[in-house]
């Protein structure tokens, strides 16, 4: 195969296959070459994927050594998408009865959902994440998206057990912002103990069902190491019960009468923010 | 820009961008180079694209001219994919009380889920699908990889109503499996009234759900071009209510007493098959 093609079928394949591990000889039978060429191919797909900020080859040398794509979102890339997504949230026809920010439209746009997923898993790149955990339902594509980008799988709390799904370990917990009780259920052969975990969620007031997901998952044993939020809706009156997490959007203002929506960068953009 | 710096760029934003129609003044612009120039790499881009079995560009001259990415899965490449899955669901210890199918964690594998929607959405390429419409929960995963590779939004049909998705239609319908009455409810922004809707879901027995969504979906005027399950239950003492479908797998048997779990390939995979 000539270099030209085989640029193509490489990009395509990292592309594809963001975090896996891949040893050279693979390519050089993908691709009918040797390995030196393959190995003058990756310099030149690393340095376009660097310069055009959309991630980076990590290779590693000796027995079993080989090459992997992490995709890292450059900062003023994803700066300039939340900026956007702000401008687009904002327009005052989304507020909704009960204080609520009409966004299903947002998380229904694939695109929007897959750069989301990317800016957080920029962030999380190093944390040895194992798996994404998220609530049903609207957190679900999301978590998807940042899974993809990371390459683990995803698993899906619900709050009613399903028979498909075998026997699951339960748990009640007071509802943040409704001060309601309510269940969450995950099935047990859900993830390993001891797993890395990642929560994942669409939108976090009080943080009362995110920490119910936390105190959940403490009962696999898991260890939360990042929590991850699009939005954050920013309440004063209320104690929020969660305090280490990242937001993209924090939403400061819903005024229903005057019509009137505040929303800033979430703590993703802070320079100096603790996690 | 140089031709090979070029073919890395171009192809990461073809796979990223599917469906998606652009000029050459953008890539001529992108990669600061001559139309001609670009033109070539197209052609390059091309002919790799459709050796690899993984679509074509699609090309469009005169004014508002310009070049889409269509993916679309080589047979051979679906049809291995579908067998090993195939292998994979046929483990006994996947029975579940009740005669059901612990498929919980192929659909939380994202690179699973990509592969089945690149498969569903090479299939439905040429239908002029609007929007995606699946039924919480299981569905969704699926239902955004066909939609990413289709490039059109996704829509939740919900159990229960929500409050932050504004004012909704909802319908009352008869559970196929289980004859319960059930309610499934849209918003009423959900999407333009005419829409040609593609229905994705995991799993149907009797068909009531989709049945469901087939007449919730007649109240926006939406035109149901296609429906793609990835699993369907082969029941004999049912009739089933929908019968135009496309699906990957069919069950043939789940004998929990003699742990027996027979799995064929679906319709998908009929030559002559009527969808």
């Amino acid at each position: 195969m000539k270099r030209s093609n085989r640029l193509v079928v490489l990009s395509e394949f990292f592309i594809e296959n963001p975090r896996k591990h891949t040893q050279l000889p693979y390519f050089v039978e993908l691709c009918q070459t040797t390995k030196s060429s393959i190995s003058e191919d990756l310099d030149i797909i690393d340095s376009v994927l660097q310069s055009q900020g959309i991630g980076y080859l990590e290779r590693t040398t000796g027995a079993g050594g080989g090459v992997k794509f992490i995709p890292k979102a450059k900062e003023e890339i994803s700066n300039k998408f939340i900026d956007e997504l702000i401008a687009t949230l904002e327009d005052p026809s989304r507020i909704l009865p009960g204080g609520y920010l009409y966004m299903t439209d947002i998380l229904g746009d694939p695109k929007m959902i897959r750069e989301i997923g990317r800016i957080f898993a920029s962030r999380f790149a190093d944390l040895d994440i194992d798996v994404i955990v998220t609530v049903a339902t609207k957190g679900i594509p999301l978590a998807y998206a940042v899974a993809s980008f990371l390459n683990v799988p995803v698993v899906i709390v619900r709050r009613d057990p399903k028979v498909t799904e075998g026997s699951s370990v339960s748990i009640n917990y007071v509802s943040g912002s409704s001060r309601k009780i309510q269940t969450m259920v995950l099935p047990k052969r859900s993830f390993k103990e001891g797993s890395n975990v990642c929560i994942i969620d669409d939108f976090m007031k009080a943080g009362g069902t995110i920490n119910g997901m936390v105190n959940l998952l403490a009962e696999f044993d898991a260890k939360v190491k990042a929590i991850g939020v699009l939005a954050e809706a920013d309440d004063e009156e209320e104690d929020r019960v969660v305090d280490t997490y990242t937001s993209l959007i924090k939403i400061t203002k819903l005024d229903m009468a005057n019509k009137q929506i505040g929303i800033e960068t979430g703590n993703y953009f802070n320079t100096n923010v603790e996690e």
